[in-house]
């Protein structure tokens, strides 16, 4: 327990830190970031990590899905699921998953900006996606990185004990390790920070939770499940894809996997504690 | 101009927010919340702010409404937008974009959780909308609040100047007087520092980032213009809708309006920067 007189001014921070503010000061109209000060742009994505060898293009021909079509329906039927049958997402699905979320739909100026299928403040789109993959059909199992440039992903390294990392990772949510896939969405900081600096971080959470969204809807639409996690271990993230922790980071993540209307009941025990405690 | 190793400091300190660290420690087990503590849980929305009278109802005949149905078209055209035809909102659009935004599908317990048409970290719901409603037929002009249990919204006064109100508050963005509507998500903190505490503010600006998309997409569907807008003042929103600032502030707005094709051009125009640089 920490003392309330410190978690209260931690709670003060949080609150200033929402609001874009630095120690109780509005918006510094003076304050210049890298962009203003004409400095060069950093890439839009992440170079490859793994030899071209290791690329599996991603299928686009998404009308073969069978796919739920009506966006109230869409928006009404959207919620948590966190039990996955253990059957195999295709790869198709995957595809469409990660074009949903982070897809490249064109690039503005010589190489100014990529504009994707999120919104994202100044589109900076400073976001890599990670994927822990268990059961893709056509794919081997292990550690994945999403090139969005040529939507192909790249095959990291194979992972001993795939649900022990993903349950690490997610800090022990066990229900996790049963996904079909994870995502992790992990910030290249200097990305957005070259454009919005001081103020960047604040914008960059929001920004993933656009992809987040995307992601629930497009789990509805394919009648599959996700759960988004915010609460996960950033050592166990970092060691499992290489990252440096500094510059590159997980923000959010959300394990994804087959579901069926049998396991409504087994889905309702995670809010046991609301009837045992008379919420 | 700030000095950089003021610059970097701060931008170290927002990387570490973006973690759930404090003062460079991950998350503290042994943290224990309000909740944790067993103090008693706040209410799930705002009180009304006004007078029963001072409330519209909103329509639920969404099949009514003209909609874009494909979720892979919704996904891929998903843009911003800035210019804005001056047609008014059908009450029927705007009650769609409050419902797929904040809408209240269900509560869970006696009052524990609302469930919402947006996920929400420990489903606490922090966000109330507020309105500055420009051309919405039907509607006075003027400030409005949204009330997720009756989906309703109440008047709370009409706003001297309305071009120039939203425009202050949303620093001076020009193109943004011209929309029929402008959402601003305000954060009753709270409500979810009572789940969180500590860790509440990260995971409620990623919460953010799920409304607004599916505010763009509700756009998206309906064939209205969005652009969401994290840069606003404080003080002018405060004002405009009587927030403390401190326990009740803005996260997130949205200016909506009607658009059409041939202003695409006019469109273009806001990234004039990016050929007249060469970026």
């Amino acid at each position: 327990m920490i003392d309330r007189s410190i978690s209260d001014e931690l709670i003060a921070k949080g609150r200033e830190f929402m609001k874009g503010y630095h120690d109780g000061t509005p918006y510094l109209e003076e304050y210049e970031s890298d962009q203003d000060l004409k400095l060069p742009q950093p890439p839009l994505v992440k170079t490859p990590m793994a030899d071209e060898s290791a690329r599996t293009k991603l299928p686009m021909d998404f009308d073969a899905l069978p796919m739920k079509n009506d966006l109230v329906s869409l928006i009404r039927d959207r919620k948590s699921n966190r039990i996955f049958t253990q059957q195999p997402l295709s790869l198709l699905q995957l595809s469409f998953l990660l074009w949903a979320t982070q897809g490249i739909k064109s690039i503005r100026g010589k190489s100014y900006a990529t504009l994707r299928t999120v919104p994202c403040g100044g589109a900076r789109h400073q976001y890599e996606a990670y994927l822990l993959i268990r059961q893709v059909e056509g794919l081997q199992p292990g550690a994945y990185h999403y090139l969005p440039m040529e939507h192909a992903i790249e095959f990291l390294h194979p992972v001993e004990d795939l649900e022990g990392a993903i349950n690490d990772s997610l800090s022990g949510q066990r229900w996790a390790a049963k996904a079909a896939v994870v995502f992790y969405w992990a910030m290249d900081a200097y990305r957005v920070e070259w454009r919005y600096g001081i103020y960047a971080h604040r914008v960059a959470l929001i920004d993933s939770g656009h992809i987040g969204q995307n992601l629930y809807l497009a789990c509805t639409g394919l009648g599959i499940g996700t759960c988004a996690i915010a609460a996960f271990r950033h050592d166990v993230c970092n060691e499992i894809f290489g990252l440096d922790g500094t510059n590159e980071f997980v923000v959010y993540t959300a394990p994804v996997g087959t579901v069926r209307p049998e396991d409504l009941k087994e889905e309702q025990a995670f809010y046991k504690f609301v009837e045992e405690q008379g919420l």
